[in-house]
């Protein structure tokens, strides 16, 4: 890998950029990013070598797209119709239904692979990224027969060079799935906080009475709503079930407090604590 | 401080008897449990020196009660009718508007200290606690003015010193603003386990797929239910408002996706975003 581009420059780009830098010395790193100050901060933290834009990408081997999942559905088909034949393209994006449905008959769709590395924290931009970022982290591959096989091989030995384990699944299947372990997860922050904030107009009492448990319940309400927005909107569907069950869930646990049922309040939270065993599987 | 009993020797209540021998080496430390297994934990743990009853209490020169709430709606008037004259009593309850009630005319009121330290994690038991726990904490105090002035004094300089800030607010105030930063939080994410267990039958899915967003949003759903169960009871109303704003939000988050309305979803986590600040406070 002597050239690679990295198309937006943040949290996830900018971390592979890191990673491979560290692993791969030799390797040019090109960034590509419709934000000129991202990509300065970019050259200044020694994330990207030089600035290029996506009709200059006829050189890269390989090429990451982590932008948001609207602008992914643009700008990857012109992507791939830049790259030559021996370049690999993946994306990181959290929805993946669409992106594969959007480039399936693209002339270059063997080029491509569509990706997911579940890895991040709620920061976003070039400040954001680390080394590090996906050791130990799942990668979500879709579609894997559509990849050319040598250019699978490559994609995949740099996720595992990077730590990663790899996990195959239809497209459908993933979006249905992460709008459970992931999307309903950052709704259900937002929430909260939009509800603490709302109510408690004097900050000073949150301030003063949050604890630990609240700080990390809310904390994936710091997430950048450029990125997420999107994600909902693509996912709309299976947003909206888990949503429809979440919010039946909650109404059913009001109505036993208020039926006084303490009883069925303990088992409701007794049986979730099986949690722990679930979440000890992920360390 | 020579004698100090532990009532409730768990995860608070261990915690503040392994900093109070650190800080205090002479002191002798007394636990008292209604589970004996817990009382020999802590003795091998080194949390406690000895173990006693509440009918055996009178040389204590203070008395932490940190057992359920409802728990200490019972046991608290027998441990103020044992205590001698210059013994200090506090609880460490998340809920305060029952349990001053209930000693209101108690004849050593002024022994007792109503205590929320705003600390803890989602463990329980002896095996739970941790020197340093209340370090930079919040301790709310309430209704300090019904506590014998010297007594008043002796607590808090031990709040103090074991690296506790002090804030003083009616009972009423508390419960009503605990609700949001603390009794929602805890509820929000054991419904956000439950929907992922419910849905997520076969686990190897969420095992993999989740990441350390969802592992943050759902942690106080491995919280201890017997803790729990009477918190909710005792403030029941509160609770129950604070769910009632929260089903409502999410109920017009997921109305404005119906409707397509993506500029006002995107500004709903815009303007939550604002929690970064809140939060950059806490720590």
């Amino acid at each position: 890998m002597k050239n690679v581009v990295v198309v937006g420059v943040g949290l996830i780009g900018g971390s592979f950029a890191l990673d491979i830098k560290e692993k791969f010395p030799d390797t040019i790193l090109y960034g590509v990013d419709a934000n000129h100050y991202h990509l300065e901060e970019a050259i200044n933290l020694g994330i990207i070598d030089k600035v290029t834009d996506i009709d200059n990408i006829g050189n890269a081997d390989l090429v990451i797209v982590a932008i948001p999942v609207d602008v992914t559905l643009s700008v990857l088909p012109i992507i791939l119709d830049n790259v030559s034949d021996d370049a690999i393209v993946f994306d990181v994006g959290s929805t993946k239904e669409d992106i594969c449905l959007k480039v399936k008959d693209h002339p270059n769709r063997r080029n491509f692979l569509a990706a997911h590395p579940i890895a991040g924290t709620e920061f976003s931009g070039p400040s954001a990224a680390v080394k590090g970022l996906f050791k130990n982290k799942t990668n979500i591959i879709c579609e894997v027969e559509e990849t050319t096989f040598k250019l699978q091989e490559k994609a995949i030995q740099l996720f595992k060079d990077l730590g990663m384990r790899i996990r195959y699944m239809n497209p459908k299947a993933h979006d249905k799935h992460i709008a459970y372990v992931s999307h309903l997860s950052h709704i259900s922050s937002f929430m909260l906080g939009k509800t603490v904030i709302e109510k408690e107009k004097n900050e000073r009492d949150i301030f003063d009475m949050a604890g630990s448990g609240f700080e990390s319940t809310v904390r994936l309400a710091k997430s950048s709503p450029a990125m997420w927005t999107p994600i909902f909107k693509q996912n709309k569907t299976n947003v909206i079930e888990t949503l429809d069950e979440y919010i039946n869930n909650l109404k059913q646990f009001k109505s036993l407090m208020e039926q006084n049922d303490f009883e069925a309040v303990y088992k409701e939270m007794e049986d979730t604590n099986h949690i722990k065993d679930i979440l000890n599987g992920i360390k």
